[in-house]
């Protein structure tokens, strides 16, 4: 499982003195894309293929509230991969409790928006990625 | 059914020429306060009574893109509302057709973050408003 | 002079109970979008003519703060205008005060983000309300 | 000097396919934030003795526009320091080339919003690094 580091800044907060409900989104993003980066793939690289990743549906549960100066952790795992759409599953945690579950259902399109496989070489580092997760798994 | 007009600038937009998909939230929140607000309670005057509304869960779906300029609605209709906490179905249009579906759960909580039911004003706005919705269904 | 309303919502918001100090500059690019589009122009439409308007420099005040559910005003007063870029005033304010004040300098550029001369119709739409302004300016 | 290293995720872009101006604004906070904490303050203990730091004034100029996935590193220099405020000098830099400038004055105040004079500890620090950065600048 990917982790990625974050810290919360004053940006991120709203009045309420916590992380606003929409920036868990924003430390998704920034998860899944430092995992998509760690196995190879930049989005601009990606793009030259005529590939773009888009969301498709969501969703999210609120545990606990991220405060100002919070060190969180977000991890990214692939739980299904299909030929042309991945479903994954995040958490943003702090000190190891989770303050946020998300599951989030991503595409893959085309530039005109049109559903479209996965390019080869992304496709066999998704699978491998998919059965590194069911393995871990099965061994629990 | 509440509606909630509003525009796509420039700031909403990301580098794929669309709107960033954290920011349906956004849009989502707007409208829900401007309902709120439309029933006579604004969130600072709710919070001097301790009572909070904050987000617990909520999904998703993406069915087409808004983009810069576009004019968007934003809709609001009370789907389930207990006793501290209420279910609110939203959606987001351009032109009559849906681009985004959004169920968000929402419950009322003090300051200390503990859960609370809602002041009695509330609870009486919002039971008009959930009757209201039943019917309109049921005539449908 | 143009002005815009809108309103604070909890996005806006930071820890501080207060609006955001970056997102008075998303206040004003709305002011700013507006009294284009009033005067005409969709920066869509302007997209099409290969003319994209960039903010080269800016400057702002901070004088109070806005605050959650507020209603604020936006103003825009164009100051200057050359052939290929412009000074732009503007003010947010709170029930006739100023909260924040900027002066902004936009350069209008290609696709390739090369300096370009004002397409004629924006030229002289421009022209016509800096004459306005200095009109307004010598008569007080 | 001190600098801070950042990426640019989808989230900081917009339609034009670059980073949205109003951004460099939250970059260049993260980086002053990071900055105060190396020197041993965090926003929320100083929030405890009743010191918040607020901007009072900003001069942006943007020279080149950061990209996605671009490798941002953030400065921060301390220009001038008072009783009760601070001038700061930063630079928003890709590999080497400056991208954005910014000279932002900031005021220490009490919760009441009042300008107050920064506590003892952070006074000395802030000291240390004025000398420092006017030492340097006259070795050069």
């Amino acid at each position: 499982m990917f982790e990625w580091p974050l810290r919360v800044y004053i940006e991120d907060t709203d009045a309420g003195g916590i992380v606003y409900y929409a920036n868990y989104l924003k430390f998704m993003e920034r998860a899944r894309t430092e995992w998509l980066r760690q196995l190879g793939f930049e989005q601009e690289s990606l793009r030259q293929q005529d590939c773009l990743f888009v969301v498709q549906s969501l969703q999210l549960d609120y545990q606990r509230s991220a405060r100002l100066d919070d060190e969180l952790s977000v991890s990214v795992a692939l739980e299904r991969c299909g030929r042309a759409s991945m479903v994954i599953h995040q958490q943003v945690m702090l000190a190891g409790e989770v303050l946020c579950r998300g599951q989030v259902r991503i595409a893959c399109v085309n530039a005109a928006g049109r559903p479209r496989s996965f390019p080869n070489p992304i496709r066999m580092a998704l699978a491998d990625q998919a059965s590194q997760f069911l393995t871990s798994k099965e061994t629990m």
